[in-house]
């Protein structure tokens, strides 16, 4: 049997594609036109776009203090007409955006950071050949000064990102989080003296990383945290296919939720050039 | 002596009104930098930015199957060193995006919508005036072909979106739901024919309203709805400030959540110009 929305659905496909006759039984196996593939289209002004965003799951991997996503589905399209889920997650899980309020008492929360600083140029800081022999890898100031010599100068209200070749392991929570024996976590990070160089010699409007923290999880001081968040600027965690953006020149949206007095939350993160 | 919420809250109150001088007696009054206000700045680029998102809040009127978003604090900084919330919703609620999944059994979901889809032309169809007059609205296949008149004819790829004013009441759940007497809803939408002629007859990415349906809520059986999501395009709904954007000549980004087979979700939604 066919519930009658499946059916209305085959029904549009047929019309659509000129097919005349009803099909036996039940037709439900042509997929729908919303089901199929869609043809990637870039979108006028722009010649490529990079989802810079983890596909948000239970599978991806968590900071220790959080739980994974939940996602509960509330209304399905067979027994109510439409679909609808409850989702439940802690706001710094997914790829997100860590707002001051984060690690600031009395600092911005997310909703008050401005749309036009979610627009930014972003700049990746390449680091994943030596994170790859070194997890405690840092992006250092002569790392920025380096970019800065290919490049030119990090451009107002950049947004610094490190690619430390981490989104690899994001389908293991184990190599994600990468603890040593002694169960002491180690993954790259900013050095202390490179974010308090980007907030205090350069005007960025935030930092990006592709591990769970700005800060490399040995420095348990959460210095990196401290000098960009306490500056007033923003974090971008748990990023997605830095390795395939160029290094300068792309324009990075993040689309951060703007929930009521949020500390972070998840973000759709794009960039285009 | 201070108690640290006092001193938070001075800070917060001599930060928006702007004061210098610290309180005498309690140093710490001297609000961080982080919960100063950011002076906004343009991204390079763009001439303009348009936050077409609402604050995402217990107090934003939800469609009535839907509950309010729960915002629940987990981590404090004053207690645990750096500040979190768990944040709960159904997909449906704030300023969202309606995937095909969300009324097509076997739909794309959220997830599974190209990011080059999601920055898209903006064209607005501003019929506030007439919405002002009669609630039940509908953005007519007249309304599409005058905007065409004037500015050209769609441009593919676009989002259609619909300012009928509604936005101005999203401060009121009665006057955004605005039952009658008899408890029936009357809010503008898009026409079963407008809906297919921008499926049928033009290249479009999705269709956006500042209501919190697609449909007119007279129009009890989604036609809108199910023409658009039928074709594999999406929707994006409860949008905030289309009065304020170009109504031809913008481009906006669609920062909708990628959590695993979403049927929307929240979005962050940013228009440039």
């Amino acid at each position: 049997m066919c519930a009658p929305v499946v059916i209305e659905t085959v029904r549009r496909e047929l019309s659509r594609r000129g097919f005349i006759g009803a099909v036996a039984g039940c037709a439900a196996a042509v997929p729908p036109v919303s089901a199929q593939p869609q043809p990637v289209r870039m979108p006028k002004g722009f010649r490529s776009v990079f989802d810079l965003t983890h596909p948000f799951s239970a599978r991806l991997p968590v900071y220790p203090s959080y739980k994974p996503v939940q996602i509960r589905q509330r209304f399905s399209v067979v027994r109510d007409g439409f679909a609808a889920n409850e989702v439940t997650f802690d706001e710094h899980t997914g790829t997100h955006f860590d707002a001051p309020s984060h690690f600031v008492a009395g600092g911005l929360s997310g909703d008050r950071i401005p749309a036009a600083h979610l627009i930014a140029p972003l700049a990746v800081m390449a680091i994943a050949d030596r994170a790859a022999k070194n997890p405690d890898a840092l992006v250092s100031v002569d790392d920025l000064l380096a970019w800065e010599k290919r490049h030119g100068r990090l451009p107002a209200g950049a947004l610094v990102a490190m690619d430390a070749g981490w989104d690899a392991r994001a389908n293991s929570t184990d190599r994600f989080v990468n603890r040593d024996a002694k169960g002491v976590m180690h993954t790259p990070g900013f050095s202390e003296e490179a974010a308090r160089f980007l907030v205090g010699q350069r005007d960025i409007a935030g930092v990006g990383v592709d591990t769970h923290s700005l800060d490399a999880v040995i420095a348990v001081k959460f210095v990196a945290h401290l000098a960009i968040l306490g500056a007033g600027k923003y974090g971008v965690e748990l990023m997605a296919n830095l390795g395939r953006v160029p290094p300068a020149g792309a324009t990075v949206f993040i689309g951060a939720m703007k929930h009521d007095g949020g500390t972070g939350g998840p973000a759709r993160v794009i960039a285009v050039v």
